[in-house]
C-alpha cells in the first residue's frame, strides 16, 4: 500500500484537507494513469491524465490559468489556454521524449470525438506537460502512443495512485525517487466549502536542498546515503482544479502561487527545471460556440475573497509534492540508474 | 516560373533589398520544403524547415527571441525559446494536426544526431509552429512523418520555393491561396551591411481586407470573385534571421515588430489567429557546454543603431507575406474548397 | 476651426463612425484638456483626462486592459491595472516631465475624494501616461501641478478639442506637429450597435514614414520641408474605450490591436518610443467591496464576435493619430524648435 | 544596536554570506536612508535609496531585470526597465503615497545632474517602488520630498541600519514591525567568489503565517499576541545585486527566485500585495551613447552555472526579511495602531 505525508509523521499548513486529500475532491475531476514498464529495456514511463470534467471539454470549455515560473520545458498547447483562457482538452502529463506523440495521439483522439474539427470547425488545442524522465527511464525509446493515452484517460476516476505511475514511473525528485502526488485544501466561503486540489508530478530538486515539512533534511539525507553532489534538473508540472468561479485571469494568479509551495520543499527553482502550473476552474462551462445575444453570463469570485484559495494553492502544492516522496517506492531503471524512496529513508535520519 | 511582387508591379518600404530577396539572403541560412499532395484524397499539405545555420544547433545555439502577438496557436518550444533566448533545432512549420507528430520527429532526429541528448545529457527543445490548413487540406487525415521532416530538413538550401509549397501547400491569405513568401533588407551599419530577413507560412486574413502596398483591394476583390463573407482564421507564423549581432531580448523586440508588417497587409489580427513571430540571430554560437571560466564573450548591437533593423523586420514582413500571395497558385483542395492566386485577379481591378 | 481628416480628403477602413467620431462616442466616457503655454518661457505642455465613467471610480470600478508595444515609457499605473483587471482613476495624459507631480497629484486627488484611502482602506493606483515632449516645451521646467490635473479632470466633457492640446501641447508626430486626436467605431451585436473609441496622444514616428491612408508621403514631405533625416522617438499612448461586455483579458487583446493601427501610419515603433495602449469597458461597474455571497455577476462577450471590436480598435486608432495630424497647427517651441502642422503642407504634396 | 538573526538564534540556508551579510557586500553598492518621524502628527515613514553603483548611472548604466510576482503595486519605472534591460537611476523605495512626488524629485534630480536630458538628449527612466505604510504612518499626509530623497541618496553608504528606518519606517510585516533588511551570500566560480545581495523592504504577511527557518510560528504568535485575524496586505519590494556578469535576461530569473525566499517566510503573496523584485548586475557599465562600430562587448556568465546564483538569491532573500523583522523595533504609529518587534516576542515563543 502506498504511504502519504501522515505516514511519514509530516503535515503541511493549516488548512483543512478535502476528504481523498487528492485533486478529485473538487467535484467532477477525475485521474487516470497508463504505467510502462519494461525494465529489462529500461524503460520505466507513463502517462497521466487529469481529466477536469465530464463530456465534451471542446464544446464546453473551462476557463483556465497557466503559470510558468522557469520556462526549461517543452509543454504544449500552454499559448492558447494563455490567450483565450479555455481548457478544450485533458491535462496529459508525460515524460519528456513522449510528448509529442502523445500530443499527436490526444489530437486525434478530440478529432475522433468532435466530427467537427479541422472539418466544419477549426482545430483542438491538446495540452500536454512533460517532464525529463531520463535519468531512470531510456526515454531514448520513446515508445508511448495513442494506447497508453487512451488507457490513462478511459480509466480515469475519483481514486488514483500516487508516486512512480503513470508519468510519474521515471521521475526523481530531490535525488530520490519522485513522480505523481496529490493534496486538497477547503476553503470556506459564504457557507460553502469550496475545494482546492493539487496534483503534481515531481520531478525536481536536488538532494541536499530537500525541506520536510520546514525541516531541512538535505544536507543529513546527503551523507546517508553517500549521494554525490548534483545539479537541480527535471521539472516540475502542478495541476490546480478548483470548484470556485474563479475566472482565467484569477486562475492564473492561483497557478502562480504553487510555486510558493514548490519552494517550501525546498527547489530554488533550477535553470534546467520546468516549472510550469496550470489552474482550471470546474464552476462553469464556456460554450464553444456563441450563444444567441452573444454574450454570456458569469459568476466569478470577487478578490477580496481570493487569498485563501491562494494559501490553499500554496499549502495543496506542498503537500502534494511530499505525497509524491511518501508513496514512491525504490527504482532501479536504465543502465542501474538508482532512485531511492524517501519513506525507506526516514528512519535513518535524527529527529524527523 | 513562380512570380513575385515585383511581377504583380507591387513594392514595399524604401529599405535596400538582399540579392536573393529571401531569408536566406542572411549567410547560412537554408530552407527546405517537403510537399504532400494526394489530390483524390484531399491532402495537399506539407512541411517546410528553416535551418539558420550549420552544425550542430544543440551543441552550438544561436540567440533567439519570439513574440506572440496572438496566441491561438499551438506552436511548440517557444517557451524554452523564451526562458533561455536560444534556438537548438531547425525551426519546422507545418500544419496543424501534424505538429505533434513532427514535433516527435524533430526531437528523434536530434537524438540520432546526439547520442547525448536524455542519454549522458538533458533533453532538446523542437520547435514546430503549426498554421491550420484545413479548409483545403483533409487535416484530419494527418499523415506527415519522420520522413517528410527528413526531406525538408535534408533537401535545405540557399534557393527555395514560394508559394503552395511545403508548409504552405494547404494555407489560406485572405480567402486567396497563401503559403510561403520570404523578403529581406539590408542595414548599414558601420561600414557593413548586415541582413534581416524574414519568412511567412501566410495563412491569415479576410479577402475584403486585404491591403497590396498601401491599396486597399479587398472590398473590390470580394466583387469579383463573388466572394461570401467570412471570418479570419487561420494564423501566420514568422521567422525572423539576421546577422547581426542581436541577443535574445533584442531578437524579441525584432520579433514583435513583424506584427506591424502583418497589419498593414490588412489583418487585424483575428481571434482565431496564431501570429506567431521568431527571430534568431546568427551572428554568434552559444556553446551548450560551459566553456572554462563559466563566461562566454558577446558582442551586442548599441540599441541606438535598432531602429532600421526593426523598419527592416517591418518591411521584409509585409513582402514576405506579399511575395506567399504573388506565388501562390489556384487551388482546389478537400471537397471541392477553393482558393484563388492573387495574380490570377490583379488584371481584373482598376487601378493596381 | 480645428480640421479632421475629412477636412484633408483622407478616410480610414471601411467601418462605420459614431456620431462624434470620438472616444466619447462611448455613453458615459468625457475627456477634458489643461494646456499650458508660457512662449517667453519655452513651455508648451499640457495634460488631458480621459473620464471613462461618472461616480467614484475606486468604489466602482471598469475592467480594463493594457498592452505594451514598446516600453520605452515611463507611465504609471499599468502594472497594478495588469494585475487585477481593473481601472480606479481617471486616465491621465501628459509629459514626461510632469508625470511624477501629476501622479502625486492625482493620488491626492483621489484620497481627498475618498476618505478611507489610505485610512480604513488601501491605497489607489492612479494612471499617468506620458510622452516626451521635450523638443517643443521646455521639459526640464516640469512645472505641471495639481490645479492643472483638476482643470483638465473637471473640464471633462464629451466635446473636446484635438491637435496641440492639453497632453498633447507639445507633442510631435511624424517630425510634424502631434498632439490628441480620437475617433470610433460602431459595432453591431444582435441588433444593438456597440462603440470603440480611441483617443491617441500622438509624439512617434520619422517624417519619411508617414503614411496617410496607406499613400507613403513621407518621402515627399520631407523633401518638401527639407527637413533633416532624424531619429525615431516621443511615444505615444492609446486609449480605447467600449461599452461592449469585454473583461480585462478581452480588453488586453483588444489594446494590443490599436498597434496594427499605429504601424498603419508608418511607424515601426522605434526603440526609444514608449507605445502603450490602455482599454476599458464601461459595460459593467466592479464594487471595491466584495457583495454579499462574496462573487459578482458578469456578463461577457463571447469569443466568436471579438473580430469586429478588434478591426474597429485597428481603424479608430490609425484614425485618431491622423486627426491628431489634421488638427495640429505649426508650433514654434522652445529654443526656436519648429514642427509644421499636416494641414498647411499637404497642398504642396501631390496627388494626396 | 540593531538585532539580526544570528542574534535571535536563527539562521537561514547552507551558502556562505558575505563579510557585511548585506547587499553592500556587492562591491561599489551603497545604501541610504531618509526616515521622516512626527509621532504627533502620526507621520512615520521615509525614503531608501540603494545606489549600485558610482558616477552616472544614466550615462553608464547597468544591466537589470525585473519580475512582478503580484502586481499590485504601483512601482515606476519597471515597463521601460523590463524592455531595455538597463537601470539608470538609484532604485528608491518609499511608502504608497509618496511615490509621485519622489518620482518627480528623482527625474529633477537626474535632470540636474545631466544638463542633457530633456534638451538635447532624451528623458530619463527614475526606478520608485513603494509599500503601503498607512496602517503605521498616516499616508494622508503624503509629505516626502526632494530633501528627503537628496538626503537618503547623499548618505548612501555601505554601512547602513536595518528595521523601522528610512522607507521602512511605518511598514508592517506579518502583523508585527517590518522595513528594511538585508543579507548577502557568496558563490564561487572559477575561483572567484562571486556576491549576491539583497536588501528587502518588508510590508507583507499575515501574523499567522510567519515561518522563521522553517518553523511555523504564526499561531503561537497569535495566541501571545492575542491578535486578531487580519487580512494580508502591504506589499515587499526586493533589491537584489551581484557583481556576477549576468545580463538582463538573467537577472529577471534570478529576481524571480526572490519570491521562492518569500514563501519561505510564510507568505501565499496576498491579493493585495505588490510583490515586485529588480536585480541589478554591477559587472559592466552599458554606455548610454553607442561607442564608434555601434557594437558592445560584453561577458556574460554561461546559464551551466547559475544555479548557485538562484540558490543564493532564495536565501538571501529570505534572511532579508527576517533581518528585517529582527531589526525593527515595537512602534505605535498613527491613532495609536501598534506593531510590535519580532525580537520582544521571540523569548515568549516555545522551542525557539
Amino acid at each position: 500500500m502506498r504511504l502519504r505525508i501522515a505516514d511519514l509523521g509530516l503535515s503541511v499548513g493549516t488548512m483543512r484537507s478535502g476528504p481523498r486529500g487528492a485533486i478529485t475532491d473538487v467535484p467532477g475531476v477525475r485521474v487516470g494513469h497508463c504505467t510502462l514498464d519494461a525494465p529489462d529495456r529500461g524503460v520505466h514511463t507513463g502517462v497521466t491524465a487529469v481529466v477536469p470534467a465530464p463530456g465534451s471539454l471542446f464544446r464546453e470549455k473551462l476557463a483556465a490559468g497557466v503559470a510558468v515560473f522557469n520556462g526549461f520545458g517543452k509543454s504544449m498547447g500552454l499559448i492558447q489556454l494563455q490567450e483565450k483562457g479555455t481548457l478544450e482538452t485533458p491535462i496529459v502529463l508525460t515524460g519528456v521524449s513522449s510528448a509529442g506523440a502523445l500530443y499527436d495521439a490526444l489530437f486525434r483522439r478530440a478529432m475522433e470525438e468532435h466530427p467537427e474539427i479541422c472539418a466544419t470547425d477549426g482545430s483542438v488545442n491538446p495540452v500536454v506537460c512533460e517532464c525529463n524522465d531520463s535519468f531512470l527511464n531510456d526515454a531514448r525509446q520513446a515508445r508511448l502512443s495513442r494506447e497508453h493515452l487512451d488507457s490513462a484517460i478511459d480509466s480515469a476516476a475519483a481514486d488514483f495512485a500516487e508516486g512512480a505511475v503513470g508519468a510519474g514511473r521515471g521521475m526523481s525528485c530531490f535525488h530520490l525517487k519522485g513522480g505523481i502526488g496529490s493534496a486538497s485544501r477547503l476553503v470556506a466561503l459564504s457557507g460553502h466549502d469550496f475545494v482546492v486540489g493539487a496534483l503534481v508530478n515531481a520531478n525536481f530538486g536536488r538532494m541536499e536542498d530537500l525541506i520536510l515539512s520546514g525541516r531541512r533534511v538535505g544536507p543529513q539525507l546527503r551523507a546517508l546515503t553517500e549521494a554525490a553532489p548534483d545539479r537541480e534538473s527535471g521539472s516540475v508540472i502542478i495541476v490546480l482544479a478548483t470548484d470556485a468561479p474563479l475566472d482565467s485571469r484569477q486562475l492564473a494568479r492561483l497557478a502562480r502561487r504553487s510555486f510558493i509551495g514548490i519552494g517550501r520543499t525546498g527547489s530554488s527553482v533550477g535553470d534546467g527545471s520546468g516549472d510550469i502550473a496550470l489552474a482550471v476552474s470546474t464552476s462553469a462551462r464556456i460554450p464553444h460556440k456563441a450563444p444567441p445575444g452573444g454574450t454570456i453570463a458569469l459568476r466569478v469570485l470577487h478578490e477580496d475573497h481570493i487569498d485563501p484559495f491562494f494559501k490553499a494553492a500554496v499549502e495543496a502544492t506542498e503537500e502534494s509534492v511530499l505525497n509524491a516522496l511518501a508513496a514512491a517506492e525504490d527504482l532501479r531503471g536504465r543502465d542501474g540508474h538508482l532512485r531511492l524512496g524517501l519513506a525507506g529513508l526516514l528512519p535513518g535520519l535524527e529527529g524527523v
